[in-house]
């Protein structure tokens, strides 16, 4: 069982809180940034998520006794013990809206506050952020390749533990239609489906008797998995049975499963093997350990798949384990902060900001975000954010702020929508990204670039650092 | 919030169930097997855990009334809601121990129980049992590579959603000391310990003084991470200054951290700095994008670190995203059942097992398993599970069964344990393995082999199979 409450949390957060509260700064005002700096995948977008999972836990976030008891034993004094006992989120958050299309660079999400609550909500913010933003995008790939066809999250049993809850939730805001995780469809409307194990097969002395079982309790939802034994040999054609006698009954098959071998030579002789029974209605479903290169291939060579289950890869965002999303302070007492690294890329963007995504009068992208300071309002040029020699002007394109206020002195501002339309909205945000940055094999790089105010603010409190 | 409701599951079990309960057998008693197909990490041995989690579950699963509304509204009838209105695991499990040393094909953990509720809990046995088992065997890697220096777990921020929870569990179970993650420390008993981020020290105007405030608020427990600025031009000074200062007032400062640029050499520098300050004691720790092999490479290299902080890589098992495990039919009313592939190494072992190892009189293993059925009692030859021409004689050595009963109609007859016997056993149990095992680069292959009388019972199977 797992409560989110504040222990879910690093314990180094602690440690500086408490020093914080013992030299009396614990009320001073900080601004955090949510950022990553590498796109997931090699690709060229990635899908926001997590937005309102994080909003909802924020909003009753508090230390439970086990946890203060907990801290007590492992040495934080009474005084600040009370103090944690008092805790709550109380702070401002502006955010992208979940489902935008995001990048490296831009702050994704800006968080205000005193500087424990800030710090105390770090390590849930990005657990919870990083890996939904991961999975949305694995799950948007495996849409843009298959079209209109319907892909069924099966991930649960080989997902990280209790992070298949999430990770499901994520697939669906990243373009999947439903999912095998019954939970996560009770908890999120997400939309459940499943067909059969093969032990519900072998648990009978002959598959025939099986399909017939099972096609006379779901006579309005039959999908037959037909590999136990032997898929063209016995599976199709027990499965062919089947589905004539359900006709004969007035009810019709819905599909059968390929769950093994060479998928798209299966699903060629078994859509062939169905129409010539007349059956050409019933659907083909294929799983197996896809990811979206291999459902790429399937549909290349014609394979006639209109069902993709898909497990591992997809709730895992396998081969990335994680995006690499940070939170760095961007500000304190009111005053911009830098993190400074040997690494230009490393080094941290100072002070409060907004993020403008530019387009062109019809709508479209230009491909070209700039993270500027908040009080700046006309931006005619965009700097590149490491290379000194690199601008880029946007003079005359439409400007559109993306991050926006959604949670004020610890109450989210927006309300919770169905899954369902974050979806939708994720969707028509893609829409507008040109197919250049869409695909998978050297996908065209979105510019990110910083304005004017804020290239001057950061190189100057670069001077001051080294010159101290 | 996730509790475990018997919802946490894949929708298919339930529309099996159904087809059992509708057709009136649901009472017909099952044996699942749970088992692996391909070590982790290319590695030569897997840590099983997870079981105490598992079992803690078991014991408690029902479905809540929030669970039995969505199964109505999704299109299940009364007489079923009813029925799992009352569900409950009332099953047998037998089990390797948590911490085992586990190897491919071996049935780690076998149910047995009516087919409903053993269809029911493979999801959840599945999700937990794949993933606790992998991210113990990353940490077991890190454990033979770190020899007795301090492995500290910093993932709970790139885990993948909820799965930190027990990724943390798992760590420690595969030899980890610490956790930064407060929640696990907590729930689990694991010891939490932290440090300071860059945060921190941004939130000052000056390095030396945000050192001095958390050496003055942590006087027993005081880790400076020194690569805000720049590692060897101010962290270490400062670090030293600091340092100096403490020990004037009769404290010691525990440590310095260092968290980018090249480890090795930042750590041979820091230790020449801190030992010609006197500093001898202070511990240096590193983190920065570890895993197994990156450790490695650093004690070749002399790197005199002390502590390694490791965070995604452990706590996602990366690169692999999952342990392959899996839950098979073996047994039903009483008779053995297959499911066959065109793939022998697919094909599943029938009937219920028992696993024996194999030693020699002093203990030590001598690399063999075998699985035998549950009635063989005298095994004087192990034979290939998949190619026929390959057998090995084991008579003379001393043959130890691994499955033990664990659960009984239900309810767990092996008590609860601290987490820190469970690494003990698991720490002991991997000393009896020999060296070539346990390397990284193609590791020695232990070998899992067949009795007879099984390889009689599969053959068999698949013969009456083919002539269907």
């Amino acid at each position: 069982m797992i409560n989110f409450t504040a222990s879910y949390t690093d314990h180094y957060e602690l440690t500086m809180a408490y020093a914080y509260f013992e030299k009396g700064r614990h009320n001073e005002r900080a601004v955090f940034d949510y950022f990553f700096r590498k796109l997931p995948f090699d690709g060229g977008y990635a899908i926001f998520a997590g937005l309102d999972t994080l909003l909802s836990i924020l909003e009753n976030l508090q230390f439970d006794s086990k946890d203060l008891s907990f801290l007590s034993q492992v040495g934080f004094n009474e005084r600040f013990i009370n103090y944690l006992r008092n805790f709550k989120f109380t702070g401002n958050i502006y955010s992208c809206l979940e489902g935008e299309v995001v990048f490296p660079t831009i702050p994704i999400l800006q968080v205000e506050g005193n500087i424990i609550e800030t710090q105390i909500i770090e390590t849930i913010l990005l657990n919870i952020l990083n890996f939904q933003t991961l999975i949305a995008t694995k799950a948007s790939r495996m849409r843009q390749v298959a079209g209109n066809r319907q892909l069924i999250d099966f991930g649960l049993r080989r997902a990280q533990g209790v992070g298949g809850y999430h990770a499901t939730r994520a697939a669906y805001v990243g373009g999947f239609n439903s999912t095998s995780n019954v939970r996560a469809g009770r908890d999120f409307g997400i939309p459940v489906s499943g067909t059969m194990a093969h032990s519900f097969i072998q648990s009978y002395d002959d598959e025939l008797t099986a399909f017939r079982d099972y096609a006379q309790t779901h006579p309005n939802n039959c999908i037959l998995l037909v590999d136990t034994y032997n898929t063209l040999e016995s599976g199709l054609p027990n499965a062919i049975i089947v589905g004539k006698e359900m006709e004969a009954r007035g009810h019709k098959l819905k599909g059968i499963r390929l769950d093994s071998g060479d998928l798209a030579y299966l699903a060629k002789k078994s859509r062939e093997m169905l129409d010539n029974a007349g059956l050409t209605d019933v659907k083909i479903a294929a799983s197996n350990q896809l990811d979206e290169i291999i459902i790429k291939s399937l549909l290349e060579q014609d394979a006639p798949i209109d069902v993709f289950g898909v497990g591992t890869s997809l709730v895992t965002g396998h081969p990335d384990a994680a995006l690499d999303g940070v939170y760095k302070l961007a500000s304190f007492k009111g005053e911009p902060r830098i993190k400074i690294s040997e690494n230009i890329i490393k080094t941290t963007l100072p002070g409060e900001k907004q993020v403008y995504r530019f387009s062109n009068s019809n709508g479209r992208w230009i491909g070209a975000d700039v993270v500027a300071l908040i009080e700046e309002k006309d931006i005619e040029m965009i700097y590149h954010p490491f290379d000194p020699h690199k601008k880029t002007v946007v003079k005359g394109h439409v400007k559109t702020p993306l991050l926006q206020k959604v949670m004020e002195s610890g109450r989210r501002i927006i309300p919770s929508q169905p899954l369902s339309e974050t979806y939708l909205y994720s969707s028509k945000r893609l829409s507008h990204l040109p197919d250049e940055y869409k695909r998978f094999n050297n996908p065209h790089i979105y510019k990110v670039g910083i304005s004017e105010q804020l290239r001057k603010q950061r190189d100057a409190l670069i001077i001051s650092h080294k010159n101290k």
